[in-house]
């Protein structure tokens, strides 16, 4: 299995604190060592970096750990291959084009008998059963509201059915943003905080490391963090329900 | 107007000398200030950096000068914004998956009255004139040859036909590769040299460096190199002809 992250925010902010303590997990306070990548949406652009070298050691994820990138969206994983050998193709998160924008996507789990019927719009370049169910996910999103993006609530009722086809096939935890909504799906494992006014101080739970969110915020900030377990010891996360599909936007989950 | 530069191997080599010399004509020795982008293909998965901040200053562009990422086609871009605003989307190279790989795609030049028509399959998601060409590039090409992709000479022909069609609006040298070949087409300027035994001392013009490739190298490897303006002070550049489409592989451009 793997793990997952995710913030997003209602303004840019970098995601330093949070992922110095996930990265840990790959390799050093847990056993994902198989890869890890990380995207952050800048405007309609996206910054991705993958590594098949476990996220401890890997030149690339110490440039994330000490240059603040800021974004509203951005989704990481450290990956421990079920499907698919180690190998760039197979890190998270994914990326495609749907509709203009860039969807970026990553997957905990395991999908066992999936081989749903791809019609070459979207096709997977890696062996994994997330990348397949990726695609199948945009392929269909395409097929039912053709060439331009819906409004976000028949977005979300439309993932809500295509995420409960996929997940009846396995575990099925995953993260998906084009840049506006975070969408986080729950298979097995998932929670997530609000950060907002008034501010505490935040400790890691992987590494010796604490942040006052009071000193680098305004009080109109609002971060949500999403996450496989939760990163820090001192704040209240709140655990998903299997099966649940929930949409940030600006920090908050929406209803 | 912009300048590329592209890499094509035998055996999977750094582009740090080169990437040297070049990241500093992204605002140091001239003035291709708005933004950058390098892709480095490993297997079928691709590295892709890019950053709207000028390559010299920029943490990223510090880091592929020092971390030797191993690569048998590269393809890198420095900006000086002539369509499209500064920003992360429209940043070279752009990166879209056709028939199951991902392709690479980096322009410099300047398309006039260029609005091709199309059909949802590709779509840009910045502005510039270059995402637009490659996105009607991979929809004729998957138009042309349907579901898989072709003989490399098929592609080649499709290829020649295609660019020369968009070249007709304007400056179009380009750089496109799916990691395997490397495709390079000069409109107005493109130049290359191939490296190989017995390898010789190389001196870049736009620093201080030297590096002796018979050091680094075994008897057996090959690198093209192909970029918008010399690199070396003391190496034969062989000049692209206006108008002429080069296919490398392997390190060689083939007939």
């Amino acid at each position: 299995m793997c793990q997952l992250l995710g913030m997003n925010c209602n303004v840019p902010t970098d995601i330093v604190f949070s992922f110095t303590g996930f990265a840990m997990r790959g390799g050093h306070t847990d056993t994902h060592h198989d890869g890890w990548g990380i995207a952050f949406f800048e405007g309609a652009g996206v910054r991705l970096f993958v590594d098949h070298q476990s996220a401890v050691a890997s030149p690339v994820a110490d440039l994330i750990k000490r240059f603040p990138i800021k974004s509203k969206n951005v989704i990481a994983h450290i990956r421990k291959a079920t499907q698919g050998q180690v190998a760039l193709e197979n890190c998270h998160p994914f990326v495609r084009e749907l509709w203009g924008r860039y969807w970026v996507f990553a997957h905990n789990g395991d999908l066992k008998a999936f081989a749903p019927v791809l019609d070459g719009a979207f096709r997977p370049v890696g062996n994994t059963d997330s990348e397949l169910a990726f695609c199948y996910l945009l392929q269909q999103l395409r097929r039912r509201f053709g060439d331009s993006a819906p409004p976000l609530p028949d977005l979300r009722a439309a993932l809500g059915e295509l995420v409960a086809e996929i997940a009846s096939h396995g575990v099925f935890n995953l993260m998906l943003s084009s840049g506006d909504a975070l969408f986080a799906h729950c298979s097995t494992k998932l929670c997530y905080v609000v950060r907002q006014h008034p501010f505490n101080t935040a400790q890691l739970s992987d590494e010796d490391v604490s942040v006052d969110f009071a000193q680098v915020t305004t009080p109109d900030d609002r971060v949500a963090v999403i996450v496989t377990e939760p990163l820090t010891t001192n704040e209240t996360w709140t655990e998903f329900l299997p099966g649940e599909l929930k949409v940030f936007v600006d920090g908050l989950p929406i209803a």
